[in-house]
């Protein structure tokens, strides 16, 4: 298993977001390998740290053995804000701290990161930007903010815009959060348990297909008893170990609100998509629940530079970030034949 | 619209129960047309009232112009325990009450339906036993427990046992209402609002497909303006008019635990469904996303007498309840098909 380098944080000072204000807003970030190779930019997905090593962190891509090889590649992995990293309820200051902390979007997160690759790490071009899930959406952004900028992009098990379906799927564990007794409308002292709880089970089921329960894969990793065993362990003290609740929430919100065809076009999806110059591998999973491969689908009857490949796979959403090795062997070999084209 | 005759109560007395006893069990029942038809078993859904009319009653199939026509067959409707008609939490006095409230199985509510048609409506056989979503697993329920008894049915966005996903997607709503701010462990006084509310968001987006949304079909209704106002309008206030939140919780353990091959052949499924004699015309809707049509597949390699028939709809499971107009024919004239062969 690869190793997260150490994580820096650039310090933006004061900063516009979607919803208001941060007084200074910071981006952690983690960069591989050597600045004079092509830059790899890897944005976090929903749940992910860039400090998790493996499942939800990013060196399941990243390493010697691995596609992102930083001997060949500069690659550059950013935390979303609200990831608990990079700036988030939180870890910021009052006035801004916990439920007070504004809302936040991807233009607001691509335009930070924009900042770090060429303030801090002078970074000319970026040969590809790529992510999973919530990072597949930015893999998207990217080249829609800075057409000039980025030369390739790929989301994997991602859309361009949060589609109608995967809101209202969102809106059932955020409820469970809300609604529940210790949640206190983010003014909670202590970790409100029973909210994050039903949060982590609101949540679960859209994970994986349908045929990955039938098949019991919750076996797969030799650790859980049962279905009642897995969700407590992965989903309940999954977010319970280094998830805040506010957080939880001010991230699903910049899921909720992606569109990349509003930063300039007005709604107008076809025009957006269509005007994308970099070259893109559309990477969904077949059985995915709310990053739908239909969605992925009418998206390619717009792009001009685009190749779509989808993952074959039982495992749902989680095909696409790391969860098991068959999806994962896939999914970088797709990926090494992507950016080895010249 | 048909309108729903008068609901009849059947008093059981003691009558035992998975998780206890109920000491004066009471089975809620409507009968449409003359005893000496065919007799025609039609039980409630999750959700569903005997006096709804329209969505999630039982109407959308009963009528003089449906193909459950009181002139032709012995209609007779059962609300399930925990419905609010039927002995549930909600209506059942002390000791019994609210949290107290025994669990309770489909078997034992086969049992006191069966009680119902033969001890007080003095049927000699059921020629059809049919129903929706926990109505459909109801269907499948009646010829495993009296194969004599039953001579066909009909089960429509159901199944025989409920799947690992379909437990799974019921941990959502379950987890959301009993974390809530007002569930108070069921000892609520007043509505708990908020933990209703929160049970609604969590289960919306499983009961229609991602095409569905994707098409924006809550407006084909011609009522809601947008997603969020349907979730209002629909899912909120829909369990929050005439739904008990005990209710909801017994009644999703009723769902959950179904497995018609715990009757009596120790959970082999293959030789329970194997060894059912009356004749079956399957259902599922193609995009059901929690009773799939692979689980009807599974369920048709076992099954030596029954006919698998998909509703081709993007309205999910909604499709097998009476939700639009499409797939109620495309239902009906199968089921009338099916009804009236030799």
């Amino acid at each position: 298993m690869s190793q997260t380098t150490e994580i820096q944080y650039y310090h933006h000072g004061r900063f516009r977001v979607s919803g208001g204000v941060l007084p200074d807003a910071i981006t952690a970030y983690c960069t591989y390998g050597d600045p004079k190779n092509p830059c790899i930019v890897f944005p976090t997905c929903y749940g992910g740290k860039l400090d998790n090593n493996g499942l939800l962190g990013q060196t399941y891509l990243v390493g010697e053995d691995k596609v992102l090889d930083p001997r060949k590649y500069y690659v550059v992995t950013f935390a979303l804000f609200s990831n608990g990293e990079s700036s988030s309820p939180s870890n910021t200051p009052a006035p801004y701290n916990g439920p007070y902390f504004p809302a936040v979007s991807y233009e607001d997160n691509i335009r930070a990161q924009y900042t770090v690759l060429t303030e801090k790490l002078g970074i000319k071009k970026v040969f590809c930007a790529i992510g999973f899930s919530m990072g597949g959406q930015q893999a998207y952004y990217w080249p829609v903010m800075y057409p000039d900028y980025v030369e390739r992009y790929i989301p994997v098990c991602g859309s361009a815009r949060t589609s109608p379906h995967n809101k209202c799927f969102l809106e059932g564990p955020k409820a469970a959060l809300k609604a529940s007794k210790d949640f206190q409308d983010g003014h909670y002292t202590t970790t409100p348990q029973h909210g994050i709880r039903a949060f982590g089970r609101a949540y679960s089921a859209w994970a994986y297909s349908q045929t990955w329960f039938r098949e019991k894969q919750y076996l797969y990793y030799g650790i859980y008893s049962d279905l009642n065993d897995f969700l407590r362990e992965d989903w309940e003290a999954g977010f319970l170990n280094g998830w805040d609740a506010n957080d939880l929430l001010t991230l699903l919100h910049t899921w909720q609100v992606a569109d990349v065809s509003l930063i300039r076009d007005g709604g107008d999806f076809a025009k957006c998509l269509g005007a994308i110059k970099a070259r893109g591998l559309i990477m969904p999973c077949k059985t995915d629940l709310y990053f739908t491969p239909e969605d992925s689908e009418v998206e390619m009857t717009h792009l001009t530079n685009a190749r779509l490949v989808v993952i074959d796979s039982i495992w749902g959403h989680m095909a696409g970030g790391g969860s098991n090795i068959e999806d994962d062997k896939f999914l970088q070999a797709e990926v090494k034949k992507f950016l080895e084209e010249p």
